[in-house]
């Protein structure tokens, strides 16, 4: 149903990104599921650069729906189907920016209106934004999940 | 009884705050109840501001407090009742500062100390607290939480 | 068990921290661990600086895998034995460093490899790895945890 309502949206599922380093992409366990923060890759490729440096609010809207889009993507991978999704609980967003930018909330509503596109009201989370001076690669945005989860 | 306990401790609670983006406060979830990033609002009005910049780390106790006491009006507002927290489990705490400003913990005990006071041994928690550049509407200080809940 | 891994690796844990403020070093509640951020204290003495400053790339590795074992340290004080862990579920690791430095990645596998080591497949986690402006204490990294655990 949830793999319906993301074809009715035109959106395709971006081919989960393996890790960058040692450690896994998602852990599913006692009824959740942990996901590792995602970079923003748009269209395949990295975003990089701080907001309020070389990229705009709109291109930090851009690069958290990516990690959205990411983060989906290894739920599906994790789960088998999004229709195990039970709630998205929260999204820990980190967003790459000069230190007077603080539009963090705008930014990572790129995900968050994501997640209530495709999942509805299960898609309503918790979160928290934040500023960072860097992310891994230069990326622009990183945001984690935590996923409540239907049984196998 | 937890609303004696503030009572006793001359605390009225303010009016939960409405997210500014798209997410909602709080989940309850699998027995925990996950509340979103809460920014220092101090008696209404938002602190912003950096410590060590325009701010005192005196100023920063103050607006961790805050975020402590919007985190209780949110769990009130989300269970109902202050006594269905089983366990203040983990307070994550953002501290905008310079970086060359190191006091974070004693930032961050603005909250805990409140927690402890309010929950007595049920508000000992876990906790993180990291400095950061740029909070969400140039905020000084945001603290999420997870909480552990009795059936309602 | 994971006592005789630590041995065999030649692996000895260092004296859980006392929490720098007010706070728990770990809450067990719901099958889960929450263990506070950890700092990283490098053979008793704290490492301070900032990658791309005063800490070089090597350092912040040698401090992440400090951060994991003193996250090891408390997991053994809080459950009384490691084998009653069931699953590393996630790090969040913050990386004290300048703006243009973005290997907090491969700083971060100080510790996720270590959680491998000692714990193989029960140590493979999701992650969550930024960079920021300063940590308490000027610490070079700090590491928080989730753990999934077996009941006493």
């Amino acid at each position: 149903m949830i793999d319906a309502r993301l074809a009715e949206l035109g959106i395709t599922l971006p081919e989960p990104a393996a890790p960058v380093a040692s450690y896994v992409p998602a852990v599913e366990v006692g009824g959740f599921l942990y996901i590792s923060g995602q970079i923003s890759f748009v269209d395949g490729q990295l975003m990089t650069g701080k907001i309020g440096d070389t990229r705009t609010e709109e291109d930090g809207i851009a690069a958290a729906r990516a990690c959205g889009l990411m983060l989906i993507a290894q739920m599906k991978k994790a789960l088998g189907s999004l229709d195990r999704v039970e709630r998205i609980v929260k999204l820990g967003a980190f967003v790459a920016c000069v230190p007077d930018y603080s539009g963090q909330p705008k930014v990572a509503n790129g995900a968050s209106d994501l997640m209530e596109a495709v999942f509805g009201d299960a898609g309503k989370h918790a979160r928290s934004a934040v500023g960072v001076p860097v992310l891994p690669l230069d990326a622009t945005v990183e945001i984690d999940a935590i996923v409540a989860v239907k049984p196998a």
